[in-house]
């Protein structure tokens, strides 16, 4: 494959319009996740303007999965839904043309009966699969390299099983890392830069941005703009963490920083300056 | 109905009394919540005061639902509990007349499976049901007008049918939104102003005030003294929103400085000042 | 039983390693607890250096078990997890030589149906139980005083039945209160001063303590190592509590401030100082 790989920052003309559309639109947008992470992705979705419902309440999976201008399914929401959930809700949006964000938190840790609910879903067809390196090559049918939810293996090696998964399946495969890569289904390459570490010391970050990701999808009427609005939102992310960090004493303070400079972020005129 | 209508601020002198009992009398508080709601929840609650417990663990039900001062029942909690421990906890706290508070969150988003369970839950008669604007109107038998959590109907539509609500069925009905109104079983109609819009940008935040209206409940020894209690209440919530948002950078700064303040409130002399 | 009593806080020669074999061990811990505390436990967790994975997903309980470097199971998980998760969570970390945590949260308060499902774990041989003094006196078989989550009782009514309990089983009982108090199984007893009010205001405090002793004890190779640093950690606890207190303006300020601390402590060379 002969990719051509673009590095994409903050000030990337196409991250401009990327929160406006969410705050002008407000998508509703309806997310399967686990309860560690739950209250922040509802908080980021709020910060910039979307709608989010989170949970497999009686009937929401199958209505809110069909309703939704788009869906977030993280893998971890097994702690506290079932797998008949997650498809029930996934087979309502796939029905009703709503696109989904796919999370496969923890894949490839060694427990086999939680990797295989995963791939089960990721057969049904997500628009995009976001996770960290260890996690991306489980689903890309790698070895087992993550510690929990935590990867072990680098990006440098999970990028060339993330282009396979994303040109096999034609999806959009998000890694993230020290710095983030979205791969394309035509072998598309978009390196983000930047970030902060301290976003690894935040419970769910992670998990907030497949929400993030699933409210930029619904406010997209072309599938064509969706890579580039998909390294949008990554870049957007890796901007209000650098904010966030200036002032942060721990990361807790960070937390808070961070859910304000994305809140900030769509108001801004210049990205690069105060935001 | 020839209801008298009066405005009620955090000024008011049925305010001040509020919060000093929940500190004086530290109620415990049972709530069946949402896993997204819950912290926050639990957070107001410890703030002012008060012992809350949440969740539906073997025996809580039936054990927290007859023992606890007052007890919130929040319908998106059907994420993580059945519907039979609602509805246990309820039945329990009936027979030891143990006041309570129903949420009807998403009622109206177009899933008729759950809003039957509402619906069932209603029927057991909550002493407050407290909720936005679509919420109500569907409760009350109205049209479908919520999108997910969210409402898209106005207060103006919400009253006329709230107000119905509230002298059939004999209980207060809340309504939270750019102005609160408070409705009685006998037509009273009190209206609560101020506030701050980023309170809706903080997930949780009217989940939690069915906490608070719980915990002010456990502290009346008259029925009586309910309605202007529970408006008291969205007075107060009003006012630590509007200290909070003075100082806050983005919803995140802006649900912390709204905790502290809360508080801090139950303190203040005169909560005119700094609060 | 003629015990010493020793007094430590944070300046005790024990503290300063505790964190920094944290830190450079990065373990996995894994936790069951519940959807209130779940989100502070793991950011505590995260704040030190730890990596902690929460919740009972498919094949978890068995799998990270197992894997993990240390484990904790708070009691009040049941909300969102079955007593089967948490006896096959403990039967495989025994298995595997994992040391855990047990926390009853709420034993005690009058639920026959809960206390028995913590009984049964209590029997499966934790290394530390960790609890408030209602709790520890239910588990030792005293009476019920226990209302919802929060102690009646005072510390010196639990010491005695907490020594009790430490000697008989064998393993570490640590209660914690306006001091806290570490007991060893051969009588030992350590008294941690220090710490602050405002530790109680915040939901979840005391069960990310459970996580935090769980994850030093994944730091040892020698169970002899395991009293001083259990009480380390409580001392660790109770600094950082006093310097978030320092510039609090409530509870949620308090909180932030709180998880920050413990983040930089870690990195202190002298703790007494700013740490």
């Amino acid at each position: 494959m002969d990719a051509v790989t673009l590095s994409m920052d903050h000030d990337h003309p196409g991250c401009r319009p990327v929160l406006r559309r969410i705050r002008v639109q407000s998508p509703f947008i309806y997310g399967l996740t686990n309860y560690v992470a739950a209250t922040l992705s509802a908080n980021v979705l709020l910060a910039v303007g979307a709608a989010p419902a989170i949970g497999a309440a009686p009937g929401w999976p199958s209505g809110f999965g069909g309703q939704a201008g788009a869906m977030w399914v993280n893998a971890a929401g097994l702690i506290n839904c079932t797998a008949h959930d997650m498809l029930t809700a996934v087979d309502a949006a796939n029905a009703a043309h709503v696109p989904w964000v796919l999370d496969p938190v923890a894949m490839g840790a060694g427990v086999g009966e939680y990797d295989t609910i995963i791939r089960t879903l990721a057969a049904r067809g997500p628009a995009v699969v976001r996770g960290n390196a260890s996690e991306i090559m489980a689903l890309a049918g790698g070895a087992a390299t993550a510690r929990g939810v935590e990867t072990t293996a680098s990006i440098a090696q999970a990028v060339p099983m993330g282009q396979e998964l994303a040109c096999s399946k034609k999806m959009i495969v998000a890694i993230s890392g020290p710095e983030d890569h979205i791969l394309g289904p035509d072998g598309q390459h978009i390196i983000v830069p930047g970030g902060h570490r301290l976003l690894t010391r935040v419970t769910g970050a992670g998990c907030a941005l497949g929400g993030l990701v699933a409210a930029v999808l619904a406010t997209l009427s072309m599938e064509s703009d969706r890579l580039v609005a998909v390294a949008a939102v990554h870049a957007l992310y890796a901007r209000a963490a650098e904010i966030a960090a200036r002032d942060a004493s721990g990361p807790a303070s960070f937390a808070t920083g961070f859910v304000d400079a994305l809140s900030r972020l769509q108001n801004a005129d210049t990205l690069g300056t105060d935001a």
